[in-house]
């Protein structure tokens, strides 16, 4: 059954990638905002026009300065209880046990969990993909300050394509930011318009890649020569904001970061919204999924939009 | 002789660094603009104060495009044929022959050694330094895209004074953009008014350091608790600007870059100034004085400042 169902989707499949053939682009085959603007959405038509032109939508002031603080609260004691409980989805600063990444962040904190369902996260990612939204991927990222590394380009939907089995680009993603985050302390950069263009990258996706994908992406990232033409064409916006900034940004995306030497850290709330219509089925592109707390399988549940402040 | 040079200056070192005693801050005991300024200053009033202040000074415009075009172009001459005649004044980037930088510019290229002698930069420097003025360092840099390396938090003159023997904080740095450069290309980041600041490091120089600490300093750099206090105090200031754009700095200004993803590489021409009668003696801290491309030393050989256009 699975198997049939994979040969199936791989004839269908509108964005193929890591096969055997030279890089190329791919025009979208995708909506950017699935929904018809009205007078009641949670953006303004500014707004939705905005990210359906550049893919991306850096949003101000949308969280109270004591909901900002109280998220930041939350994220502290979340760091320092991990390290009493290393898992799979808590993951460590090689050498040392100071917490970088904790995954399936709603299951580890009321708040957070409260965050995620958020009118002002998940309706507007509600919204945009025109569907209700479950959570693909949920994260709080700290990086510390003076050795903070770069993340490479690359777009979230090739991976999510061809290791997770996401059909289509019907996904965002959510940071809030927990820090003041700037060009020079490694803000997160978005090339505006990429998401128009599916890069199909070249290279098979090796065994367990997601073990070392996280710290750095090796297979599914652009050419050089594809990201200065990606470059060229749109440029580089950097999502600059204090903490409290929302950045959603499309699946297809074009972004990366730089390494951060100044003593100020980086760290957000990240969550991945997909339609429940675009719920995942076999891997695209690798021999088996990726693990739930990366990638959640199985049957979608909807999240359930709360309006009203935090706590 | 030489060895009691070195005590004498040694009894007398305004600034010891690199002892067996711990890391501490020590007030600057010199002057940052020696001149007074005059209607005849070749900077205005406010940049002069600016630089005092802040220990840096960022100047758009000084140069045409024509200008800047031509440096741009005996700059990629350079890089080609510094392939032919590497030497240890030409550094390739690790396995390749690609160039990154070409120390003693002024005396590979006659552009870029009227470009040294300018009244735009020299001559501000003379200002700057109220003295006579040599060339204690001078380079092509060149960093690619993509790949572009961080440069750590370091004051220059500390490492002079260590290892080149300079004896007081009477240099200036100059350098001119020759690629746009912005915070999320690695563009040089400033501690305004760190100048003020000697932070004697901790740990003796080892020998022949000059061999990889022109890769990544390791020696001679604050500890995370001192740069964190000097931001805190002081913020970072990213120096950015298009082709063109001269940046000026006081040799104890703290200063670092970050690394680059981007697919916009920097490049620029870089001079350092020192007063006549501030030249090298005996490396404070170090068992021997770096090679000479490095640190000029000898008689110190007065920049004859010319007027006008380049070219």
């Amino acid at each position: 059954m699975t198997a049939s169902r994979r040969r199936d989707f791989q004839i269908t499949d509108a964005y193929p990638t890591r096969g055997e053939g030279p890089e190329r682009w791919i025009e979208r085959a995708d909506k950017v905002v699935w929904s018809d603007w009205t007078e009641d959405a949670p953006l303004t038509r500014e707004q939705a026009n905005g990210f359906a032109r550049d893919g991306f939508l850096v949003l101000h002031d949308l969280f109270s300065p004591a909901e900002v603080e109280a998220l930041v609260d939350a994220a502290a004691q979340l760091r320092a209880e991990g390290r009493d409980r290393a898992g799979d989805d808590v993951v460590t600063e090689p050498g040392s046990d100071a917490v970088r990444t904790v995954f399936r962040l709603e299951d580890h904190d009321e708040l957070m969990a409260r965050l995620s369902r958020d009118a002002r996260i998940a309706g507007i990612a509600r919204f945009l993909l025109g569907d209700e939204v479950y959570i693909h991927q949920s994260r709080l990222n700290y990086k510390p300050g003076f050795s903070g590394k770069e993340f490479y380009w690359h777009s979230d939907f090739e991976t999510w394509h061809a290791e997770d089995g996401m059909p289509r680009m019907r996904a965002v993603s959510a940071s809030l930011l927990l820090t003041d985050n700037r060009a020079h302390n490694g803000a997160l950069m978005l090339m505006p318009g990429s998401h128009r263009t599916f890069v199909s990258c070249v290279g098979a996706t090796p065994e367990d890649n997601h073990k070392s994908s996280l710290k750095a992406q090796k297979v599914g990232t652009p050419s050089q020569e594809s990201l200065a033409r990606l470059a060229e064409a749109h440029g580089i916006t950097d999502a600059e904001g204090p903490a409290g900034t929302l950045i959603l940004f499309d699946c297809n995306t074009m972004h990366g970061s730089n390494g951060n030497i100044t003593p100020f850290p980086r760290s957000n709330a990240f969550f991945v919204y997909n339609a429940v219509s675009n719920a995942l089925v076999e891997p695209f592109a690798a021999a088996k999924p990726r693990p739930d707390w990366l990638a959640r399988r199985g049957a979608a549940e909807a999240v359930e939009v709360e309006e009203g402040r935090l706590g």
